[in-house]
């Protein structure tokens, strides 16, 4: 059994993140010990094999969990910039998405997943595009990461190519069979639905998903009122509310994550709080979008699960939660004032939270004896993070990704002192220029 | 006479940011060539000293302005969190600028040139606190930074620490001396006057200030219109619109730069537009205040003077320009669409609009033949900006400040790669946190 020891850090511990100056043990992928003075020469008397990582003056704290990515978009960072949701879909990010093949979406998960572990992020909740998802799933599998995908699911709409349009039979087959066909050997990498978003979607295809979601456990991953056009489109063609809407044909309840709601009237936060539906903030992308500023504040204030992702490149255009969390406190400051969303309950969000919302909240989110050890290592001596009267702060508001320099997911470490383990940064990067320059081509942009 | 020739980057080149593949030649302070292929052997021949910097695959950017900053401040990161400005002001940042002396100021000016040129920052505009502003000048023009600098001017206000507080004569008399006495051997650092704000200034001094900045060609720089509060007690006091207040004391005009500018209504803007008034926009620290969310979009169309600054690190809590422009950025998109304040504006707010604002457009802000030069190169060969389609979007809404490998500033380099080279990043860490530890105990914390 491989052993792992953390010394003489100061580690945010437990559900309400107090930090103390503790040492961790790691056996095999579980925290099995947590206090000072863990005695490395006891342990290694035993003849146990033992890693032992110095972490002294270091902030030791659960890895970032984003759940609202799309890994197959990363490629196509910079290429839609300035365009408004549904031409930002139809005009580059569909286009690009249709012209994927397996080595250009191996290309942007890899891409994704070394931008990811770089800055913290351990855990992901992501929907991928309509084909291939299998690649994404092999990629995640083998690189150690942890995440739960869903394949893009498109039945209807306008705009759509036709290579991502699929018929409602077809659509749902591709996602069964792709559930019930994936075995993760590690266990780190689960496959969920991932439909669209209501404009994508038939009525039958939702309310299939939904009925086989509850009966085998599943999560549902969509899109839901990021935008006042996808809002009236919803409306015109339901007469209802988006997320009324979502309820009525099951979409709403525990195994559902709605990434975005930022329009969403009270009626509407009441049904996410009650069904204890998880929305997904995205505060960059949606201000880059021009989409606007979801009501995070009133949603918490109902008893709302909120957790934040980064969405996709081509819309934020970084993977980065310290980005992210720290966008999701100032907004809410701006709104309400300053002692909004203070650093602890946004570090709760980059956490715990979204650990919740993946159902994963026994396992991971958090630093607890019996928990598995997804861990990240800050340094926060730097020159922008000095002084530190409170470590919390300093990770939420100064702290920036390349100040992470340990990451450790199911007990393994994928980087240390910054470089990645089970990754090469160079081949990673020209792999993607490369695969990105006949992407391009294929799609004709 | 020492030579730098920077070869084989991107270059952002001239008031358009244009980038192209060229060379660039450096003699003593000035950029004296821009074409492809400058030929190093032939200088080197002329028995010339020179430097050759190699910036192949990297993009050269001139180095970012940022209008508003408070050194003195930077010591205060993390001591302020969750505080509405006007008891940030009265609980935490006064106590604790009265209490800085000589080493603490040095220790927290040093703490912010350090973190500002290893983020690409090569120019600010700087309020300092009432007293040893001495200490500051003298700081900045060692290290080879360039800044203009004001000594803090408060002869009014509740709330004020007595040590803190001036008569109007001793408060204008010990700026004109510091202004009078300050020789800048460099040329690269000079002096201004930095009354608080309306509400911490007599009228009297307000209006002497104008007529003597008027006369000498000097700068004013001060904060305007941050906060609801503050506005209410200049209505209250003068009857008047803040904005409409300062420009009836003479505080309006091109030596005039006014830090937030957050609640001005359109009659203010216009005063702002039609005098020349720079605007300094402060994105994190008017969210992180729950200020408000600035105009820009609006003056930017009325033709205002926009540039950009960190504000002070305990309202921020960064001095980070990558931070900041992105910010800028997101925030107008989420006002008025995704292609508001596209990259290319942004840029420019961040650099030649910062250079319009200290009056040194003549000099620096863009890479020209004849300018000074003021440069950061870039690694843009990232996993988090690739790929990049378009360098200067991915410089605006990809790079962090670690992308940063060199910085030269009036053509001396400053860092190469990643290292400083007039300061010693270790020892200011450790002199700004026993610094940090003494201050707080002066100001009874």
């Amino acid at each position: 059994m491989s052993q792992l020891l953390i010394k003489n850090g100061k580690v945010i511990l437990g559900q309400d993140a107090k930090i103390e100056s503790v040492d961790l043990l790691i056996k095999d992928k579980t925290i099995t010990e947590i206090r000072p003075n863990i005695d490395y020469k006891e342990l290694e008397n035993n003849n146990e094999n033992i890693t032992v990582i110095d972490a002294s003056e270091k902030l030791v704290s659960p890895g970032f969990i984003q759940t609202h990515l799309h890994f197959c978009q990363t490629l196509f960072r910079g290429s839609a910039d300035d365009l408004e949701l549904l031409d930002w879909l139809r005009l580059r990010v569909w286009p690009m998405e249709a012209s994927h093949n397996p080595a250009s979406l191996s290309a942007s998960t890899l891409l994704s997943l070394g931008e990811l572990i770089k800055s913290g992020t351990t855990s992901a909740l992501t929907m991928e595009t309509v084909h291939h998802t299998e690649t994404v799933l092999e990629v995640v599998e083998k690189t150690g990461f942890r995440a739960t995908i869903g394949k893009c699911m498109m039945d209807k709409g306008y705009g759509v190519p036709s290579r991502l349009s699929e018929k409602t039979k077809d659509s749902l087959n591709a996602s069964l069979d792709l559930i019930k066909s994936w075995k993760s050997e590690s266990g780190r990498v689960s496959c969920c639905f991932a439909p669209r978003f209501a404009i994508s979607c038939t009525q039958e295809l939702l309310e299939t998903i939904s009925k086989i979601a509850q009966e085998n456990n599943l999560l549902i991953h969509t899109h839901a009122s990021e935008n006042l056009k996808e809002i009236e489109v919803v409306q015109n063609e339901t007469g209802l509310r988006n997320v009324e809407y979502l309820q009525k044909v099951g979409l709403a309840g525990k195994n559902i994550a709605l990434a975005h709601c930022v329009h969403v009237n009270e009626y509407e936060q009441r049904i996410l709080a009650e069904t204890g539906t998880h929305v997904l903030h995205c505060p960059s992308s949606n201000l880059k979008l021009g989409s606007g500023l979801a009501p995070i504040t009133e949603m918490l204030e109902l008893g709302v699960s909120v957790s934040i992702g980064a969405d996709g490149a081509p819309c934020n255009n970084n993977l980065d939660m310290f980005k992210e969390m720290r966008l999701a406190a100032l907004l809410q400051k701006m709104r309400y004032g300053s002692s909004s969303l203070p650093a602890k309950k946004a570090f709760y969000l980059a956490t715990l939270a979204g650990a919740k919302a993946l159902g994963l909240e026994e396992k991971i989110g958090s630093i607890e004896v019996g928990k598995t050890a997804d861990i990240i290592i800050v340094n926060l001596n730097q020159l922008h993070s000095t002084p530190t009267p409170d470590l919390l702060s300093a990770l939420v508001y100064s702290a920036n990704a390349s100040d992470v320099e340990t990451v450790i997911i199911d007990g393994q470490i994928l980087m240390y002192k910054r470089e990645l383990k089970t990754l090469d940064e160079k081949e990673i990067i020209a792999k993607a220029n490369k695969e990105y320059s006949e992407l391009v081509k294929r799609a004709g942009i």
